[in-house]
Order: C-alpha cells, then structure tokens, then sequence
C-alpha cells in the first residue's frame, strides 16, 4: 500500500475515508482534487499532507494550459494559495508549500520545462526524505521500548499519514519485528474513528495484535497497568515543546504522567516549528459539526445541538517524555534540543 | 416524559435505544421483557435500573399461571435470580431486589392477593422514593453553582435514568432555573451514545444551551477555561468514596483535578454501597465487541481487532470534590461521611 505517490504525470492516492471497508486509489492531474482530498481527510496525517501539497503544486505547473512562464507562475501562485488554506494546524503543509515555492523562485530564469522538472526533483525529494525519516524514526523509537511491552496510539500515525511507514507507528512495527509489542491498544479516535478504521487496519496488516479501545476508555486501561508506553504522533510541535496532535492526545498524556506511563511523540524534524513559540500560537482546526452529530449520514445526535468540534488539542511539553525524531530522540529543556536538532538538520541540508 | 411507571398491572418504559430519532414506549406484563430492556440499554442509568427491577418483580408475582403460593414463590425466586443477572455493576439493581425479597419474604404468611399489593407498594415506594430524591439532590447541588457557570456532563444522569428528574441532570436544571447555568458541555459518550443522543434531548428539551463534545475534547475544553464544574452520576459508590460509572468519568475527574475544576458526584444514598470496601471490589461490566466495532449496524473497525469495552472505571475518592445526595452534601474523609449518612437514611426509615 502506498499512499501517496506520483505517477505518470499524476498524483495517486488512497481515499482514507474509504477504510476499511474498501482500498480505493485515486488518480488525478488536478491540483484541486488534491486539495479536496486534504480537506475531507480523504488525505490526512501532517507528513503525507506535506507529500500530497508538494506533488499538487507539480500537478500545477504542469497544466496544460500555462503555455506561457507568466501563465505557469500564476498557476503555481494560486495553487499554493489555496493548498495552504485547505488545513491550518499541520506545519509539514506550509513547510512543503514554503520548500516548492523556493524552488520555484530559484529556478524562475529557466525554461518552463526546467521549471517544471525542478519540481517535480523537489516534491520527490521532500517524499524521499520523509519514506527515509520513517525508518529512522522507527529504530531510535524502538530502542526506548522494553520487551514484550504493551503500547497504546491515538489516531493514525501510520504509513496512512506519512509517505513511508509512519511515524508513531513506524516505533511500533519496528520493536514488534525486534519482538518488543505485545499488543497494541488503538483508541478508536472519535469523530472520524482513524483509529477503528486506519490504525487498526494497517497494524492487523502487519500481524500485530491489536485491541481496539473507546477514546473514554484510555483512563480505565492504565488504571489496570495493561499500557507501558504511550506513542502519538504529531501535527506540530511548537519550538517550547509542546505538541498539536489529533484532538484526544492531551487527555492520554495527562492520563500517562497520573500512572507513571512514558509518553512519547515521535515526528519528522519537519513537524518542528521554531517559528511557534509554544502551543498557544498554534492554530487549532475546528471541524463541521455533521462530524459529530451524523454517523455515516445517520443523524445520532438530538435536534438543537451545538457543536464544539477541534480537531486538535495541545500537549504542553512537560508531560512529553521524549521526541523521537529521524535525527535521533530528545527531552527536556525542549526549548534547547529542538533549536539543535534543527540547526544540525539545516546544517546538513 | 416518563422513564419507567407501573400502568394498569403492566410496566411502562421508553425504549432508550431508539432515542431520540423516536420516542418509543413499551407496556409489558413480562418480566423477562423488562430484563431484556435492561440489558439491552433500553432502560439504563442505576436508579432507573432499580426501580425497572422492583416493579418486573412485581409482574413476577402477579403472573396469571401463578396459582399457588408456591407457585407464586419460584416464579418471584427465578425472576429475582434472573433480573439481578441482568447487569452487575450498578448496586441500585441489587439494593431494589433486596428490598422485594424482603418485603416478599415479612408477606409470606400472607394471601397471595396480599402479597401481590405489598409487593406492589414496595416497588411504588422505591419509585416515589427515587422521585423524590432527585428532587432533593437537584435543590442540593444547586447550591454548589454558581450565576451563569458553564458545566460539563458525561453520559446520562438524567431524567431518563431515574424514575424523577434525575441524579447530576437534576442538579443542572435546578441551577438553570435558578440563572445559574449558561451553558452545559455534553461529551457524546462512546459508545452508545448517551450523550449526543439522551442528555442533549432532555437538556434541550428544558430549553438549556447545549453544546455537544466528542468525548476525547474534554481536556481541551478545560485547558481553555471553557468548563467550571464537571456533575456526574454514578452507578455504585464504594464505603470509602470511589465511584464507578461510566467508562470515560475517571479521565474527567483527572482532568477536572489538574486544572482546578470542581468534580462532583449526584447521586441517591441508594448508590452507596457499604458492603463494598473500595473501587477495587466493584464489578465492572465488559460489553459487547459490536458497541465498539459497528455502528448502527454497519462495520467501522478494521476485520481482525479484539476489543475491549469496559461499560464503567472507576474514580478514586481523591479526585471527587463533593458528592451531592437527597440527605445532602458530603466530603472527604468519605469513609466516615458516607457511613453517616447512611445509617442517618437507614434510622430515618
């Protein structure tokens, strides 16, 4: 299963919001179904968001109607623009958006099929770097786990939301190849059920064992000592520490810190945001209201309702007990090892 | 509205499960029935589950083929056998099955005309009792709030589990009536549901603003000083203050603990279970996998996930900051309060 990749001259992907029940890849040389695709999490997961954003602006330069530079470059203007208004709290979006118009900018007095190609080089570098970032990040992460320990993840940071073989999840399969998981406690991830549907599905993929858990029932599970280890992964992690991750993750971390449970985040560098202080300054979606009230059309909520749907919440540093990242794990002074461990992989770039 | 009444020799009861897309009642001379509905959900919530199981006991005694005492005596013994094994976790089931034993048992030199009416004014009493309670609790928990206050509810305490306004609920609307509630946060309350589908009906209903959460938001809501007192109700309170009820209540009173918001406990003395020592002694009911993998029928989880569906946990007495009774208001040390007011209810009756 790959979930996001160019293909020919097009963007392929799977339609998230099909699983499990159905594998459905689409394939499109529009930019917009791309963006489309973002917004209705059809593609979702902050490094597969970034992947996604930077092959659509390929999609954008290659139109066949910009027969002309000026006609490409206000494609490609446009593009950017509204792939960076379709969701505002992931930062790999804007990263990749920011990478793909240096690349533009630097390239901007070649010919159009130049222009074009360095795209094309910059959006498989970023999906390259990240398949890479995957695996490292699953063997520092799996040094942290004890044997046979028993985990629990939020949400879907798997190969669904990255474009290798994720990030919390990648920790996972690789300390279960290494014979250290059990099992794997999966919240169901209320309200598009991420956890039911993706997390669950992938792991099952892999031979795990997998137990499905309600979110509300995190609390009573470590109240048992079943869990040895918390693993989420990230949407952005401010440059204080502290981590936007799917709505539910504070709750766990709380939960975790209470019963003397690790919590750990694991992350690309590029889910890093120096430019966010802390997660006050993080920008949190809010989500349409028919995601909670409706079930899959069906209306379970009682008429007159309002709705308070965020799709994220903040986790403040000092409950994080470790950042595993694809250029090694940091703690604590957050604020410190973050700024190195960008600068080291700005250095190296 | 009316949860649970006895009607002309049969029981009456709204089916809570097709709430609130139908407003469904059952009549039924059928104790099984009424079992049947308690196990299913259709009658839920422990003070309502206590007055069910009075007045199925009651059906038991006045069944048509029962034509001799003895007769009379096993089918009360086999219903009273088979009601409490309807659920067993909340101790309002079992207190209301003692009390029919007991008055079945001081009525047995009696006619059996005789009998059938004391049973039938025990089961009365428990109803009116419960009626009476919530008002009680409702005047009592009032006080705790104060002007405009915006609280959070789990589940269901509501009119619809009690035979009278209900427990955390009754609270709430007294204190609306009072201007002292602005708005209520709802956590929808996974996996079925009581939340979105019960007590936004029954709060909206009562014309209260009711703001609908996915259960895993709670920690949000409270991190933005949106909440400032968590009511909720309970399905068995353990002699030294720990409380079940149900799954998702213990991450809220952690929650509630961390960012300085009161965590209160509505319930009927009836609740309090002396002869349970701690928390550690509840049972906890284990549900069906499909509460979790399916949703109205249809699959959401990926084919392969075990599941575990805690109905209830459990909240250490520490983390409760008052527990609201018809008796009145009582704090830590629980283990001494809550024995003297129980034994003050017991010499009151």
């Amino acid at each position: 299963m790959t979930t996001i990749d160019w293909n020919e001259g097009k963007v392929r992907f799977i339609d998230q919001t099909r699983l499990p029940a159905s594998e459905v890849y689409v394939e499109t040389d529009d930019y917009r179904v791309v963006g489309e695709a973002i917004n209705r999490l059809a593609i979702r997961g902050a490094p597969a968001i970034g992947v996604a954003a930077a092959f659509a602006l390929v999609l954008a330069a290659y139109k066949h109607d910009t027969e002309s530079s000026r006609a490409l470059e206000t494609e490609f203007r446009t593009a950017a623009e509204y792939l960076a208004g379709t969701r505002p709290t992931a930062v790999n979006l804007f990263a990749a958006i920011n990478r793909m118009q240096l690349t533009f900018a630097s390239a901007s007095h070649e010919s159009m099929m130049t222009v074009r190609a360095r795209l094309l080089e910059e959006a498989q570098a970023i999906q390259r770097e990240d398949i890479d970032a995957c695996r490292k990040i699953g063997e520092y992460g799996a040094t942290l786990l004890k044997p046979a320990s028993s985990v629990l993840t939020h949400c879907n940071a798997g190969a669904l939301a990255t474009a290798g073989e994720g990030t919390a999840l990648s920790v996972i399969t690789t300390a279960a190849r290494q014979g250290k998981v059990a099992r794997v406690f999966v919240d169901e991830t209320r309200p598009l059920l991420q956890g039911s549907r993706l997390t669950s599905w992938e792991l099952i993929k892999q031979g795990l064992e997998v137990v499905l858990i309600t979110d509300n029932s995190a609390g009573w599970v470590m109240q048992q000592k079943k869990v040895e280890a918390v693993l989420v992964g990230a949407d952005r992690v401010a440059a204080n520490g502290d981590v936007a991750n799917k709505i539910g993750t504070y709750p766990l971390a709380v939960l975790a810190a209470r019963h003397g449970v690790p919590f750990f985040v694991a992350i690309p560098t590029s889910t890093i945001d120096l430019q966010t202080a802390s997660g006050r300054d993080i920008p949190i979606e809010e989500r349409a209201e028919e995601e909670v009230t409706h079930i899959r059309g069906v209306r379970v909520a009682a008429e007159g309702v309002q709705v308070y749907a965020p799709a994220f919440d903040v986790t403040p540093h000092e409950l994080v007990t470790a950042i595993i990242t694809e250029r090694g794990i940091v703690r604590a002074p957050y604020a410190e090892t973050l700024r190195s461990l960008k600068r080291a992989a700005v250095g190296a770039a």
